[in-house]
C-alpha cells in the first residue's frame, strides 16, 4: 500500500473510486512558470536535465505553486537516444538537433544498448531527490518517449511537421526500422524499470508523433513496441500511454496492459470512451490553448470537460503540454476547477 | 452537359458511375516538378501567382507531365487576406508572414470586403488562360481557403504548430472573431463565384487547420462558414471540402451541400465512409510520405487504398499536398496505379 498522502491518481490507476478526478498538466514543470524561467536563464537545457538537484527543484515547482495531484519528473525524451550514443543538442527556443542521424545500416553501428544505470544515473538520482523532497505529498510520474517517436528524432535528426525522412526510412527499410525500434524499446524498458526502482510511482509513455501514422502503420511501427513496454512494466507500476492523435487505435491500446490512455482535445471524451471501452482510465483532454481564454471561460470549459468524462476513471489533464505563454493564474484556474468538482455520488 | 473530353471527376461529383476513380494530387503544380523549380528560381511567389501566364503555365505542367484527371489552379489561399487589405509576404522556403495581423477591433478597420473582380483579376485571367490552354482536355479545379484557416493566418500572422494566438483571439473575442469570419466568408463566396464564372469546373475549399479545433469549436468557428460557402456555390459548380483532421465532423460536413469531402490518411476509408454516409463522394487519402517509398511499395499501397474505398464515389488523391522531395516517377507510379485499377463491375 502507498504511504503517499495524496494518492488520488494511484487510486484511480488501480481502478478504485475517488471523490474527484486527480489533476496534473503535461509540461507543468516548464516555461510558463517564472521560477522555471529563472533557472532556464542560468543553466543550459542539459545542465537542467542532468543535474539532479536542478531537475528535482524544477519537478517540485508546480507541486508547490499549483498544488497539482502529481509531480512529473523534469527531463526529456531525448536522453534515451543520447544514452544510446547519438549526439543530441537542444537549441534553446528552437528544438532538438541530432547532427548525425540514423540513415543506414552502417549508422546503427554508432548506437548501443546502454547500461542505463550508468548513462542515465542523473535521472535516477533526480527521482530519488524528488521523492525525498516530495516527502510523500503526491506521487511522482516518470516517463519516456515511445520507440516510434524516438525513432522519428533519431532518423529525421530534428523536429519536423511531417517527419517525412523518418517515415520514408520505415517504408524503405522496414527490417532496419524494426531493428532500431527494438533497440529503442529494449533501452526504454530498462530505463523505465530503473525509474520505477528509483521511486517513480507511475510511468507515462509519450508517443507524440503517433498521429502522423495511418492506422496500419501505427499497428506496424508503434503499437508492438508500446505493448512490449507496458507488458514489461505493468506489474511494477501503472503505465499511462499518451499516443497523441492515435484515436483510431484506442480500442487496441486499451488492451495493451496500460492502466490509462491519454487523449488530446481532437476527440470528444464520449467518443474516446466508446472506443476505449468502459474499463480503462482516460487522461485529458482540455485544449491547452483554452488556458489563454479569460478565467471565467477556463472555468466553464474545464467544468464542461469534466462533465463529458463523467464520474470516475478519469485523470484531468490538458490534451497536450501547457503553452509557455499561459499566465500562472490561468493554469491555477484549471487545476482549482478540477479540485472543486466533486463527483455527484459523493 | 460538359464538353470536356476527360470528365471523369465531373461525373463522379454528379453522382454518376465511372469505370475507375479519377485522380489528381493536392499541390500537384509544385516543387517536386523540375519544370516548376525553373520558374520558381526566376520569379517570386507573388509574381508566379499574380502573372496569369505564369500561373497558367504552372497549372498545366502536371496535366502534361503526369496526365492527371484534373488541373488545379496554381495560386495561394492567402490572396484573399491580401485582397482584403492585409500585407502578405511569402518568405521562400519558409512560409507566409503577415507583418500587421488582426489583433483587435481597431485592426478590423484596416480590412474591407474587396471587389474581387478588381483585386483578384489576375486569378480570373489565369483561369481563362488555363481553360483556353486545357482546350477541354480535363476539368479545372479552382479553390480558396476556408474562413477558419484564413483567420488563423490573419490573426497569428504566420504559420504555427498550434495557431495559439488565433485560437485565443476566438476564445477571448468570439463576437469579433465571428465578425472577421463573416467578412472572410463573404469575400470567399464572391471570389469562388468569380472563379466559377471565369471557368472553374469544380471548387475546393481547404480548411487546412480544421484539425486544431475540438469538435465544438469546429462547429462554432468553422462549419457555419463552410456551410454558407457550399450553399452559395453548390448550384453553380460542385464543391469539395477538405477539412483536414476534422474526422469527427464528417457526418456534419456530409450534410453541407458539398459534393465531396477530402480526408487525410489518419482515418481509414472504411471509417470515413461509415461516418460520412453512403451518398457523398470521398477524396483521398494516401499518406503523401508513401510516395517516398520504392515504386513497388507505392503501387501496393495505392492499390490497397483504392480497395479500401471500394468502387464508385471516390476521387483518388493524397491525404495532403505532395512533398517537394518526391521523385516525379514516384508521383507517376501513384497516378498510373489509379488509372490501371478498373472497377470490378466494368
Amino acid at each position: 500500500m502507498s504511504k503517499i498522502k495524496n494518492d488520488l491518481i494511484l487510486k484511480v490507476l488501480r481502478g478504485e473510486k475517488t471523490h474527484r478526478a486527480p489533476v496534473w498538466m503535461m509540461r507543468q514543470a516548464g516555461r510558463y512558470l517564472p521560477q522555471y524561467m529563472d533557472l532556464k536563464n542560468k543553466y543550459s537545457f542539459f545542465e537542467r536535465c542532468e543535474t539532479p538537484e536542478l531537475a528535482a527543484t524544477i519537478t517540485l515547482q508546480p507541486v508547490d505553486i499549483l498544488q497539482v495531484d502529481a509531480a512529473i519528473l523534469f527531463s526529456d525524451i531525448l536522453v534515451v537516444p543520447k544514452a544510446m550514443g547519438l549526439e543530441v543538442q537542444i537549441i534553446e527556443n528552437k528544438g532538438p538537433l541530432l547532427p548525425a542521424p540514423i540513415k543506414s545500416v552502417e549508422d546503427l553501428k554508432r548506437i548501443t544498448l546502454p547500461d542505463v544505470e550508468d548513462k542515465l544515473h542523473f535521472v535516477m538520482e533526480a527521482i530519488q531527490l524528488c521523492k525525498q523532497q516530495l516527502d510523500g505529498s503526491v506521487p511522482l510520474i516518470g516517463f519516456a518517449g515511445a520507440p516510434w517517436t524516438i525513432l522519428c528524432y533519431m532518423v529525421q535528426g530534428k523536429g519536423s511537421k511531417t517527419f517525412d525522412e523518418a517515415k520514408a526510412f520505415c517504408y524503405t527499410n522496414p527490417s532496419l526500422a524494426h531493428h532500431l525500434l527494438q533497440m529503442i524499446a529494449d533501452t526504454t524498458i530498462r530505463y523505465l524499470k530503473a525509474q520505477a526502482s528509483a521511486g517513480a510511482d507511475v510511468l507515462q509513455v509519450f508517443d507524440s508523433w503517433a498521429g502522423l501514422l495511418c492506422k496500419e502503420d501505427f499497428d506496424t511501427f508503434s503499437y508492438p513496441y508500446l505493448l512490449q513496454i507496458t507488458q514489461a512494466l505493468k506489474d511494477t507500476v501503472p503505465v499511462i500511454i499518451f499516443a497523441k492523435g492515435a484515436w483510431q487505435s484506442l480500442e487496441t491500446l486499451a488492451g495493451s496492459g496500460a492502466s490509462a490512455l491519454g487523449i488530446d482535445w481532437c476527440i470528444t471524451p464520449e467518443t474516446a470512451r466508446s472506443m476505449a471501452g468502459e474499463k480503462i482510465v482516460l487522461q485529458g483532454n482540455l485544449d491547452p490553448v483554452k488556458l489563454l481564454s479569460p478565467i471565467p471561460e477556463i472555468i466553464k470549459e474545464t467544468t464542461k470537460m469534466l462533465a463529458s468524462f463523467g464520474a470516475q476513471k478519469h485523470i484531468a489533464n490538458l490534451g497536450h503540454g501547457i503553452l509557455p505563454n499561459v499566465p500562472v493564474d490561468h493554469a491555477r484556474a484549471f487545476i482549482d476547477t478540477v479540485k472543486n468538482n466533486i463527483y455527484p455520488s459523493f
